[in-house]
């Protein structure tokens, strides 16, 4: 955690210096493919010999992408660090390392009376989350700012040439999504109905789980010719997938694992489900299960025509467009 | 440039949607290193085979590390690249690729009459300080914020175990630094007293350059043995290259290199002026100038001794502690 003006660099403020360190002790802890965490002028990571670099970073604001009053500090930190796992699922990357930016009005560093501070337990969610997929918290940086915010980076790695892009998908292939949709936006809709007391209720939207070991299989297996992760909602990055791959879809909306919560709305536009969206030849077999999470195949793949949708959404009486309506946050 | 609920992700916005697609125009065409650009789930980047990968984060917030008043949106992009580009200059590293999350209010996102955005000017300084470093724009997230922050990510490459880190310095060791030293904290105080109309005088404090080349040159002749770069202040930065080193160092105040418009003051606490300071055992040679920019040895390395301060400022009439008194920016 590298410190700026107005931080504790100079020694001027003991109280937010300890802290630092308090978090610096706590992120060496994990350390794994990282040479160098925090403390210098750059963390050093090492990748195998063969491997390129993925890199993605995710900007979370308070009020946008998170409440303070509905989301708890360690749900922030989980959340925003699911954010980038997710997009290094989508590329099939093995997580080297992350990074995180924080601007916070003063009183989320201090202590509430005898229980720790906000940005305590911001990065206890946030290590709770990185242990287990091997992520070392490698670095950042802090700022006073009037508004809470949280800048993740993600750096993994994968074989060269091996990485799972948006462009793959060709006419023909099929269209598969990892575990179930719709179960944030559901999560999400009951908070906003009940308030913060139902939380327990609502994991998906509080603590989604990046589909990181479902990524890597897909790369090793060199199964996928394209996947993207679910961060936007089906509608809109299927969209993103489409554009990148210069192809049409077709979702088959009766074969779409719904969450038993959700709404087919929810589930096609809910957003934050962060489950893998991916294609593959119509000849390839794609198990039902990937590391213990659910594979569905919801459509296919067509060329582009002018005359029909981009993306349509078939029901049993036909095919309509289906329009990127992605999520809106808390806009 | 990946997009985010709440922006043109969906094509609600066609205007913003276009904007997006033009800075990805604009970025695209300055690769090297990179493999994969703007527009799938992560970027790819192709270090050399023997590297390791150096990356820092840094947040800059309005009001605090720049004022939109007085900082024209070129020169906002162009310090917050070059904060970046610093710190791989005092790795040693090679720069790979930068990505810039941006949150901004909507009006900055949008044509002033007849000019272009503040976003798309932000760019321009950007890309023009990336450009001669050979940096190209990777990647990055978009956000709406009623607050405007530039988070910027660079990720170098070095040649493994090769980096210069802060805590290599050894007792006896000289003290050197790159340039000269409170330009930047005098242009700003000419800035506050006069405001924006002597802006053309203002270079040093509106236009740093980060010395990447110099630093490579130190990592590839291998004669620093500690490096860091001033971006805090060389009172606080010498500070942490004694505590991640565990040594002290004493500076000769005769033989700073102080700007001719800064004051003694501004050249130890001033900040941001972004050269390096870096160790090298006394008995290497270190040349007078590297890539055209002058070196200055101004102290040395000694033991830690707890009768002594960490850092001393030696006068004709003796020394006194140096504390670390970091610049305070806007606050």
């Amino acid at each position: 955690m590298r410190t700026r003006q107005g931080q504790p660099a100079g020694g001027k403020n003991p109280g937010e210096r300890s802290l630092l360190e308090r978090i610096r002790s706590r992120a060496a802890r994990q350390a794994a493919d990282l040479r160098l965490g925090i403390g210098d002028d750059c963390a050093l990571l090492a990748p195998e010999p063969g491997e390129e670099v993925a890199v993605t970073t995710d900007l979370s604001i308070a009020g946008r992408h998170f409440l303070l009053e509905w989301h708890r500090p360690e749900v922030v930190g989980h959340r925003t660090l699911a954010r980038g796992l997710s997009d290094l699922a989508a590329m099939g990357a093995r997580p080297l390392g992350a990074f995180v930016s924080l601007g916070l009005p003063v009183e989320l560093t201090r202590k509430r009376g005898s229980r720790s501070s906000w940005i305590e337990d911001f990065f206890t969610g946030f290590l709770a989350l990185a242990r287990p997929y091997r992520t070392p918290l490698a670095g950042g940086d802090l700022a006073q700012s009037p508004l809470a915010l949280a800048d993740v980076v993600l750096v993994g790695a994968v074989p060269r040439g091996r990485a799972l892009l948006r462009s793959g998908a060709r006419p023909g292939d099929l269209l598969y999504v990892t575990g179930r949709l719709g179960g944030a936006a559901a999560g999400l809709a009951a908070l906003r109905a009940s308030g913060p007391k139902f939380r327990e209720l609502l994991r998906s939207h509080l603590y989604p789980q990046p589909r990181v070991a479902q990524g890597l299989w897909l790369q090793r297996r060199g199964v996928a010719t394209a996947a993207i992760d679910l961060s936007d909602g089906l509608s809109t990055d299927l969209h993103h997938l489409c554009e990148e791959s210069r192809v049409a879809a077709e979702v088959d909306a009766t074969r779409l694992p719904v969450h038993p919560s959700a709404t087919l709305d929810q589930a096609l536009n809910g957003g934050e489900d962060y489950e893998l969206l991916f294609t593959a030849p119509s000849r390839t077999r794609v198990p039902r299960s990937i590391a213990g999470v659910a594979v569905t195949a919801i459509g296919r793949i067509a060329p582009r025509d002018r005359r029909r949708p981009l993306v349509a959404l078939m029901t049993g009486t036909g095919g309509e467009p289906l329009e990127a309506r992605g999520w809106e946050h808390f806009a």
